[in-house]
């Protein structure tokens, strides 16, 4: 890169993937990766800053000054350009935005009015939208003019005069449309649409459902306000898979980037939940104190306790990450959500009872004692089949509450059956060995 | 449903969007399915069937018979019919194929081929493609010939006489070129494509990553074989985030159906894992049995077992989970691992002190015993440490390896870190508090 002149690096970027040129710009220092940006031109140089991580921009904007920045962001499609800006402390955002063009800025800080995880958030303003007067020759015309500016020419919205979606058609139709005929004749009168307000992730699942490359979203008068294409549907649909599992391994992340956070920050995302599960363990510790009688004088007791509070838990995790990720892509649905439930009750009984079976063997042969054996063994068996169930409803009810289910089950049933699991081994201890 | 005559039920199908109407499916009676798929045409049937839930397909056919279903099939495109052949028994998909007329019956047979996880497995043979030296003008009627024959016309892919691909133009770019120019001077020569065996998740991130709506699958010799719609690239990648999940919660499902299989066999598919972690709980016991001198003198450190045992896999469950989720998506990347594996060490130490001070204090308030509490304290720290960066290196290691981070990680580390966990405590105890 150093060896190559400008104009050897202008055609050699020519010929290269945005993509890829992102993928390669961390590995060379700051001063090349100026040059690089530079030599690409306003309208690739987009593309490319568009998909770098989020982490490398402010030193980028920083050694390419704001003003070349603006001239990038001006190139950027306007929803990227509000994702971008929408990450920047609020005085580089401003100034950015004041160094744009008039028209390019409004539209993005029209954006950036709609929450990040929103339909608003999402969707872009570049789309094309045409009265329904006038003919399929002249929409093609149209979109032969406008291809160059908007995110898609693949579907054309028709609207009336009060800007209120009514139709829609895609250029595939289009193409295959009588020339003459008048958009009114040929567009589809149903159309799936969005609402502005509406949770990126419901109108992801939306395009996913019906299989489409841009979904409208329109205000509360159903008015045209933009469109959400399906790129953006991908990027969507991976961080939501992101969050669920992040937040069953019981770690909050707010939507935040997982790899560029500092340790210290890291750190103390993490700690409320562990600490706060600990206490969960403690208190399941204060169960084993009252039965401390009980556990001095049949000292194996205590040999079984990480597989008496492992077993459950585990066993819960799996219902658990089973129902939760059913109810985020539809699987589990209103349908199946009775039936869903019952069967893993089921599920719980019969891995309830073969692990108890295989505790208590294992006891016996092991501490050469059928009482204790009997005692592990129907200690797990319960406990399994208490956290299996929980695990399957317990998101339920919490979904059903208008919370997270990835996001409140798994600490709570954690606890709850740390304690349950400690109650149950020891009663039945105190009262089938004593 | 069952007062519409067989003209107002075809009315009424033909105002719904196909999605709905298998979602509404399932809420009638299995006769008025039969009646409903009649009605709405083999077209709308066909695309009805593929958004069905697979459990539901076996009656339909039994009940529609296989020849009216082999209508549908024919009017379904490869790849989706290819799926639904794919998941029946031998003898019905041979039935059907059978039935089917011979053209489309050898696409789909071409399918079954590949493996239902590659490029193969999920592509359609239904594309465009084209001599290089037709003029613009040219390829937009042949579009407008086939555009409802095949799965998108919004990409033409241009061959030579080898039918080894050689570019590719959007529809977009096509009615913005002039009419009279040949392929060969518009076309992008430089086009992503895959591989017809590569993993279905390797070409379902290319296609987010390059923002395309679809990509070429060629074989060895760059011979084009069918094309990926970014349509199939969403039910992939959910897919794919589904398996994560469920891996991580120690549930290998081996890309089955998740909610419809029956209690026995969700119980049999759990039971391995659960009992294997259970004797990782045994080990761990056995280490504290190795102890049970220590134990009997100081009965309370059996109180913060549950604690111990649990903090630690907590903590590496987070670890795990991010770095898990980093990996498959790519934000975990060649440039970021060190980074990565290196800032998960300084946040086990943070967290592992953190909360190991918080258990510490908590164990002389309530013990009222400063060694014991310095005993729990350190050994919870020193145990979080270990497990976070395990949590973080260890999924590495394993796709290192070849193998899949997202299952064998968990329950490894699981059982690692229970008999570390015990070992640790007791042995700080027996050094301290004797």
């Amino acid at each position: 890169l150093h060896q190559l002149n400008e104009n050897k690096l202008q055609d050699c970027l020519k010929d290269l993937h945005p993509a890829d040129i992102a993928e390669a710009l961390p590995r060379v220092p700051l001063a090349q990766r100026v040059r690089v940006m530079r030599a690409a031109g306003p309208e690739k140089a987009a593309l490319i800053l568009y998909e770098l991580d989020r982490d490398m921009i402010p030193p980028l904007l920083e050694a390419l000054g704001p003003k070349r920045l603006a001239e990038v962001l001006n190139d950027m499609s306007d929803d990227d350009a509000a994702d971008i800006l929408g990450e920047l402390p609020e005085n580089q955002k401003d100034q950015l935005l004041n160094l744009m063009e008039d028209a390019e800025a409004n539209d993005v800080r029209e954006l950036l009015k709609y929450g990040k995880n929103t339909a608003g958030g999402i969707m872009t303003t570049e789309y094309v939208s045409l009265k329904e007067d006038i003919t399929v020759a002249r929409a093609i015309d149209h979109l032969r003019q406008v291809g160059s500016e908007v995110e898609t020419i693949y579907y054309v919205y028709s609207i009336n005069e009060n800007a209120e979606l009514t139709g829609v058609i895609s250029l595939r139709e289009l193409i295959m449309a009588p020339p003459d005929a008048r958009l009114e004749q040929v567009v589809t009168r149903r159309v799936v649409s969005a609402n502005v307000w509406d949770d990126q992730e419901k109108v992801a699942r939306m395009v996913a459902k019906y299989d489409i490359i841009a979904i409208p979203v329109v205000n509360d008068h159903n008015q045209l306000l933009g469109i959400v294409t399906v790129d953006d549907v991908l990027d969507v649909l991976e961080e939501e898979a992101t969050e669920d599992i992040l937040k069953l391994a019981n770690l909050d992340v707010g939507g935040q980037d997982l790899v560029e956070t500092g340790p210290w920050q890291r750190a103390f995302r993490r700690l409320p939940w562990l600490v706060g599960l600990l206490f969960g363990g403690l208190i399941a510790g204060n169960v084993i104190k009252g039965f401390s009688g009980t556990l001095e004088q049949v000292t194996a007791l205590a040999f079984f306790i990480t597989a008496m509070a492992g077993g459950p838990g585990n066993a819960a995790t799996q219902s658990l990450a089973l129902v939760v990720r059913g109810l985020a892509t539809g699987e589990v649905n209103q349908r199946r959500l009775l039936k869903t439930i019952f069967k893993e009750a089921q599920v719980g009984a019969i891995v309830g009872i073969v692990s108890g079976a295989v505790l208590a063997l294992v006891a016996v042969l092991w501490q050469g004692n059928t009482s204790l054996g009997l005692v592990v063994g129907l200690a797990l068996a319960i406990n399994i089949t208490i956290s299996t169930m929980l695990g399957s409803f317990f998101p339920v009810i919490i979904q059903r509450l208008g919370a997270d289910p990835a996001v409140a089950s798994g600490p709570f049933i954690s606890t709850l059956m740390d304690v349950t699991s400690m109650f149950v081994y020891f009663s039945l201890a105190t009262w089938l060995l004593l």
